[in-house]
């Protein structure tokens, strides 16, 4: 399929050499020229503009967030003038974004898809991500090809972009929800002659299998927050964007306001450019160990 | 192996009766008699006395709380007529509990051994409890048989039998914080047209596998808490184990304090009775959903 | 003094007239035109345009918020155009828009002063605000006359405007916070057995004189909540400038994130358009009172 | 009148001490001899034993907490062979402990009043206390002399004891609630350029007269918490308190959660010793400042 895909981060590249892998023609467009260079030597070509990669039948994009999204692609002059029957907007953006964003693709006879992903940077490059997807039917299934490239599954969300990127943002909320319901576990384990990592053990091994606890559990048993997998200040986007939804659809979120508080303290502390799991250091602050 | 076992609530009796279905000679004592009876009939022994019952070589205790084991295990006259080589204590108790019951138990001769376990009635009938075991080493080994007999594994969580009743309360604590978060995201994902049903597929398929999300998740999705698999009171009384565990060892833990106020407030609303699940009706009242 | 005068809301109405009381002549505007026509009979002149108040030497600006003033007056064609000396902006904005502000009329030569005030409408049209001012000290010295028109008293908080608003955002975080306490004060009260109004007698006649607790806890007590002197939404507007200012320097404030859960969960539950005393409706729907 | 007078701390001896200047006849009672031997060189009569000072018609007791009222006066043998007719317990106890001891009381013939005080001992020292009681109408007249000896003005709250310590426990509530409240505001002034002492000066003279937010606010303004008019910890005792109120009546109390969190805080960073006000020591490690 002739695709145009814009947005050449760590995750972009990763989802745009998928979609190479499997055949596709991809037209690549990125702010900073050299990802493109890169993606061209991997067989993409470069588009020349965002109108030129917008003239594909189909465009992906994997942006920043709401500010980059808003100022690149929602704008009147190039969605006029596109010739993409579909967007899919795979980044976490907000809800409230997603509803102005299709209205607007709508307005100039566009498709609008959000389709967030679940998944780490080597989980992209595996083609194992979980794509949460929400728009027309019609279009999902148009995509079909596409998602299968990048992902191990995608799960539809129904008729309404903004539901996927709910979707994203809870699964987020819930990521850093659990971190930090361990880092204050560990922190009480430790000041109570108990070894972290025994009970890291105990439970990812009967109530907390799977890969949010036995991962982020290891670093903070560890307290080793480098490599960042997951940067720390990218989740207190994330939780500002869950309380963000929450605050447009009257919902009051304490957890999320905690955690955001906590990811602050975090950050205050220096820990932002450390992974996710340097939140825990925040609850040692607080016991003074 | 001979064995005295104290607390016939439902827990203690499939957990006794494990123990008469792998051939252990059981002598139970109970507050009300007619558990006692009923484990009669299942082949126990009945101890006419709590004296009766610490002859034994082994006594098992599984008792409702901190103040019920204090009011009656605890006991200078009982402990020091006592016979028993080691008392093992496998009730949820406060960490605090378990340093003054060693010390006493010590100042008598006899072994005291926490061994808080981790499963519901269903998963003791089956046998398939996961036991947090922590006391002298030669006394776990001597409980051995005992823990299979009752467990589909078990945990040594070292010498300090504060530790093993650290790792449970620390266990719930995480349980309840999972359930809180995916209530307060329920709750968004439903206000924003997302069904949560749907959300809770993708998360327990990705990133939150396991029986805590998909368990409580489906009661949250269906709002039905009834019959309760874990009364919410009990949630209340362990997250108050926690925090008073945090503070004895000055561990603030904002999360748990959040946790007591949502299931505080489910009680004041009735649902105390409700499964711990419950918890989420909390959310749907801030939200006035 | 020659003065313009831009956004006549409630405040800026009352303000505005104080001026003219004091004799100074005043050129008005306002994005809807009848209370410019209330504010000429009053004797103030219209001005046809924002850049004709712009050419007075002396403007003086009360608007709804942050968005408002970003649209009206940080526009560079006005600023270019402008022939006032000084721009005293009076409302409630951020810190972050007041060394925007502050940039921007450096930038065009125009002086920049903040001047928020702690007072409602009443205090307002008395004369008696308190009028937190910061800026150079020359401009400040320049409206002296102003100030004493509008308040009883004026706060100089230094050379950087952005202080004054953070004073001002401060000081409504604090009345919230009173507010809060106040209200789970007196549902612990009544759950007690204790008269909240009572209660209130002894807290305002000892630790707590002054009008926020008398005032507020009066509404409280009575649950009446109407006439708005303050609109509950204004609340929550407030507390999220205090928490965006706290997320910008990296300053986590938890009790601002307590605070605006529980006004967000009163407007939630149809109180928004009620006095601030309203957030005490949460409280009680917690303690299901 | 004669008085028997149990409980020599601070407090209790600067009262008993007001009671002796007015011309009472006072027998006191102290677990320690010293502070005794002191009262006597004022005037007072030693108690042999608190049945000895439970033989006046009046008992005065000021003891640390609900923990050492139990263990002395409610003492069913103590209580069997008093004549006094009305024992006065002005400590600051649990509303359940009032109601526990009214009954207990009741049942040997005694009356029992709960008369807790505002005022840290320099004001028990002037007489100028602020006496919040509560309990039979002909008992409170019966006081009266003695409660005009003690304190600037007396509040009678009704005929249920609990009803006094109920607002105790809320107006020290309200106290940490305005020292956090101010404390974060503090720190985020001191984050953005403002000088805290300006803040505190525009609010002590605007909407925070009194003194609380003064006197506090000057010692978290200098950051100076020594000496402690009020110990840090036992702030924590007084919101634990408020927090223990609400979880029997079923009210819950997230600022009061909140305020816990950061008092324990304190204490793990060595601060529990000093003054309340060095509750904002946490916001300073939030922040990093």
């Amino acid at each position: 399929m002739d695709v145009g895909f814009v947005g050449l981060g760590a995750m972009g590249r990763a989802m745009a050499r998928r979609l190479l892998a499997e055949g596709h023609a991809v037209r690549v467009w990125n702010r900073s020229p050299q990802p493109v260079a890169e993606l061209v030597r991997d067989g993409a070509s470069a588009g020349g503009s965002l109108a030129e990669v917008f003239e594909q039948p189909v465009v992906v994009s994997m942006l920043a967030d709401d500010h980059v999204v808003e100022a690149l692609l929602l704008d009147e002059e190039l969605l006029s003038s596109a010739r993409a029957g579909v967007h899919v907007n795979m980044a976490t953006v907000s809800p409230a974004l997603a509803r102005r964003a299709a209205e607007l693709h709508a307005r100039h006879g566009l498709g609008y898809v959000a389709a967030p992903v679940l998944g780490r940077t080597d989980v992209a490059a595996a083609g194992n991500l979980n794509i949460l997807a929400a728009g027309p039917a019609a279009e999902l299934d148009r995509l079909a090809p596409l998602f299968e490239a990048m992902g191990r599954r995608t799960w539809p969300l129904g008729e309404d972009p903004a539901a996927a990127n709910v979707a994203k943002v809870s699964a987020n909320f819930l990521l850093v929800s659990a971190i930090e319901a361990f880092s204050e576990a560990a922190v009480l384990a430790e000041a109570n002659g108990l070894d972290p990592a025994a009970l890291l053990g105990v439970l990812t091994e009967s109530l907390f299998p799977g890969p949010v606890y036995a991962g982020y559990g290891a670093m903070i048993t560890r307290q080793s927050f480098e490599p960042a997998g997951f940067r720390l200040a990218l989740g207190l986007k994330d939780v500002d964007l869950a309380l963000a939804t929450g605050t447009a659809s009257r919902v009051p979120l304490p957890l999320a306001s905690l955690l955001r508080d906590t990811l602050l303290q975090a950050i205050a502390h220096g820990h932002g450019e450390q992974d996710l799991a340097a939140i825990s250091t925040t609850s040692r602050t607080r016991a003074n160990i």
